[in-house]
């Protein structure tokens, strides 16, 4: 193994961290708008996908946020737009995250994102959490215009990194995403901090299940 | 407009009609995993077709069952297992959609059904429910060996109908098919019957929004 290639949203950075600000702006609503704005911005992905209709993660993330407070009865008035998308852009990483790159960096890996999120955003929320140092690469979805799980997204991690399919770790705490790297054929670690979701049913299981980041580099030095 | 193709589950036939049957089975869970078995369906149709890897809408309904149980903490045998999938071959159809499809088509349009479902799954539903008569054809997105939102799908209605896109309405009450009909050339219809969900945000919306199909001849003939 030469090189770990990680998801963001959920696996380096807590998209839920926007939740607090979602209660107080909207008190008694802020985790049904916090969930149903995460379901659908996942959603939106897959179908503008599938309708050759690409716009970056930064567009769908805000068309998510206007479904779900249409959805709960909630106004959405430019001012709280603005602020909550913004809160994207300055998500709170996991406590593991960082010294788990950390380890796995002074073990000579090469380390990236690869994500679905749109660079600008990828890069502002690297350097908000401190970890923009560690990567060797920032590589979003936006490169080839079309999200994941479409294999043309995990082959970006072997052109990137400059190592062969079979070298690269792909690291992701969204099961449906370690059964796409893994059918593209990428080694798949299937990062799982809360352990109450079952894996998802769809032909390509993650090889390797973890709790948390640091768990990584232990079994990186088994192989 | 020379023809209209029909979405069948949830437009045609009613997916919570298995719902009685899951709380038999399930007591207290019925109504939380037929939802979690319908969203885990339609999701895996997405994903598998981003990740190329197709299988038929009877394997995708049958893993979805299998995720919502293992979510839920229920323990589905073979014969339970068995039981459910079966009740999807005999699906209730909406009240309105026979005498909706009655009138239509002795307005002299074609009428066909433009389905993710397996062709048997089809047939068998639109047989149980009396409406295989009216139909001219049961178009399954098997032939292409992609799901909906997908414009090869929305292309066979043409191919089927013998009639240009221009001249064929598409009616599903799924707010994201209509998009993607919208998207693909079609003329959109969305039977919203219970005008509790808002229209999505995907850039194509339906053009007409009724709540019934016995809404249809109406709009068709003022056209």
């Amino acid at each position: 193994m030469k090189a770990l290639a990680f998801d963001a949203y959920g696996t380096l950075f807590d998209v839920f961290s926007v939740t607090s600000l979602c209660e107080e702006m909207f008190p008694g609503d802020g985790k049904a708008l916090a969930t149903l704005w995460r379901s659908k911005q996942l959603q939106y992905t897959l179908l503008r996908s599938m309708m050759n209709r690409y716009k970056d993660f930064w567009q769908v993330t805000q068309d998510g946020l206007v479904y779900a407070t249409h959805a709960l009865g909630l106004h959405l008035d430019a001012d709280k737009r603005t602020r909550l998308m913004d809160a994207y852009m300055t998500l709170a990483a996991f406590p593991d995250v960082k010294p788990g790159l950390q380890e796995l960096k002074a073990m000579g890996l090469r380390l990236a994102v690869l994500s679905n999120g749109e660079p600008k955003m990828l890069q502002s929320a690297a350097r908000n959490a401190g970890i923009a140092d560690l990567l060797d690469a920032v590589i979003s979805v936006d490169e080839v215009k079309v999200f994941k799980p479409s294999p043309r997204v995990y082959e970006l991690a072997s052109a990137h990194l400059k190592t062969s399919k079979s070298s690269i770790g792909f690291v992701t705490s969204n099961s449906w995403d370690a059964h796409g790297a893994g059918s593209a054929g990428l080694t798949t670690f299937w990062i799982q901090r809360a352990a109450v979701e079952p894996a998802e049913e769809l032909g390509y299981p993650a090889a390797h299940v973890v709790r948390l980041l640091t768990d990584l580099p232990n079994i990186i030095r088994s192989f």
